[in-house]
């Protein structure tokens, strides 16, 4: 009908853009891509549904960055190339400046990481963001969750715990000063997945998962399907924020999700050069512990965190788990 | 915690299964696969919203059939073979008894098309399934809705309508004979994608789409991409099932969605070739009318219905749009 803004139009107006990796971008029944010639894909999906994962009143811009970035953060894990994304989505109404602010936050997240967006789906329902995105790597060189080896080092980028800070701040959890607010909002509602040091730590890094659970969670993870149990190391840990409640960013930081940091493996033979990467990518690696070989007493998962002395601490209560 | 049922220990019971075709299956950040070589990819997303697109009482069995087969149906419409399959599920409770019948339909329909299931997420929200699929193709051989020529044949396989007519039934909008009304639910709850028409198709359809949002709507998407018209001969359609109300039928089968089967334009000369094909794969193929190039009285995407003596006729109103 003439003047209606049907589905259609909806999706053509505000999600079609310019896909010149893909052979047939969005409008048909598939997209179609050409893998390049002896590289594997990484593929990966992501669900994010409002009051679950972002509240109703989430600034539609930054939730279409999210939105694209936790998903490119599994491809920084894997140590993938992002390529092509698609994006299906549930929305309540045709609201078009709602759509129009969230595909400009998406596109510029896109953008930024260089993904086509090729395809995609729109319905009506409560609002829900699925995204399936693709990335390239070549053959034989995926950082896995299952290849952390005893005695390697353990590490994560940047200032993990900064979201978790920030969501408590917004929900009146605490109080942070003014900058450090902005600076753990923006963390938690404008994630930078680390794809530049996932590609640097390819023939590098033994294991890798991106920390959208927790820190002790994620590490878990690595833990678990390595077959190894760990130590930490507190005093080797980023330094809280100042400003904020030591007991709550402590806590953030072991067990708060959403920073997409990664946390990865490496031989004690690579230490030098993780050290050299920091500084090459102008981001912080933090050395904050070792694999242990698995035993009785440790069984693969375990995790002992223990002060700058060595004494054993208690652990937070680990991840987020929807259904737990 | 030991004995709680969660997210990961649900998806981990139901969701996994051996992934022959894959390097890495769900359980890592990513899902890793090797395309074959020379090989394009056709790749689809969509998402089914309880309230939306399935009533809340829905089997869980038929919804998992369902869930993959309408976006296979969307590699069948491309000619692409499939491959890979991930899942993506917000649901509102953990309840295992409705997860585990939805994982068996699911399972059985990604066999019965030889898929394997790579990935996925699982998370906490109003129910809502999005399935993104992957299929190959060789290199220049997918069936595109832009390919059609004028003077093309059109066709459409299976008896469209018999979904709609399903869902009218259980709506208490009409009231079929026992046998027809099993027939026509079991057309809606458990659809056939028509892969292997699509495979035989390669080579013979200029275009092709899959009817998911009724006869004409999709075939003015091939018309529209293709900048063609078409004229349509009412008495070369498939009969109206005996038993069932002509005017409501024949609607169904105009602008009924659901039934995926396949419609597509192929050159006169390839006639005898599809006529072949329908008897091979004990499939009706229906040659319904012809394709016109476009002009000023006929703009493309215009279609023309007419009876079997070429008087025009009425169009009944089109596909179901979600936000129309």
């Amino acid at each position: 009908v003439a003047g209606a803004v049907s589905e259609f139009d909806l999706i053509a107006r505000h999600f079609t853009r310019a896909t010149p990796s893909a052979l047939l971008g969005p409008g048909d029944d598939c997209a179609l891509v050409a893998p390049s010639p002896g590289m594997e894909l990484a593929i990966t999906t992501d669900m994010l549904v409002e009051g679950t994962h972002f509240l109703p009143d989430t600034d539609p811009g930054q939730l279409g960055w999210k939105t694209l970035a936790v998903n490119l953060s599994d491809l920084a894990a894997m140590g993938a190339t992002p390529k092509w994304v698609l994006l299906a989505g549930s929305l309540p109404d045709g609201d078009e400046a709602w759509i129009g602010a969230f595909a400009d936050g998406f596109f510029k997240c896109a953008k930024r990481y260089g993904a086509d967006v090729i395809g995609g789906d729109t319905t009506r329902g409560p609002r829900n963001l699925c995204v399936t995105a693709i990335g390239e790597l070549p053959a034989g060189q995926a950082l896995r969750r299952d290849g952390a080896k005893a005695d390697d080092d353990i590490w994560v980028s940047g200032q993990p715990g900064l979201a978790a800070l920030g969501l408590a701040h917004l929900q009146g959890r605490t109080a942070l000063p003014e900058a450090l607010a902005k600076r753990c909002i923006t963390a938690l509602q404008r994630p930078l997945p680390r794809i530049e040091l996932g590609l640097k730590l390819r023939g590098l890094a033994t294991a890798s998962i991106d920390v959208s659970d927790g820190l002790l969670a994620d590490l878990g993870h690595i833990l678990e399907r390595s077959g190894l149990a760990a130590t930490l190391n507190e005093g080797q840990f980023p330094l809280i924020p100042p400003g904020s409640e030591p007991k709550l960013a402590r806590e953030a930081q072991l067990g708060g999700g959403d920073d997409y940091e990664l946390c990865f493996t490496t031989p004690i033979a690579a230490r030098q050069q993780v050290v050299m990467l920091a500084a090459e990518l102008d981001l912080p690696l933090w050395r904050i512990g070792y694999t242990v070989a698995a035993s009785a007493e440790r069984p693969a998962g375990d995790i002992l965190l223990t002060d700058a002395d060595g004494k054993p601490l208690p652990l937070p209560k680990k991840g987020f788990d929807h259904f737990g």
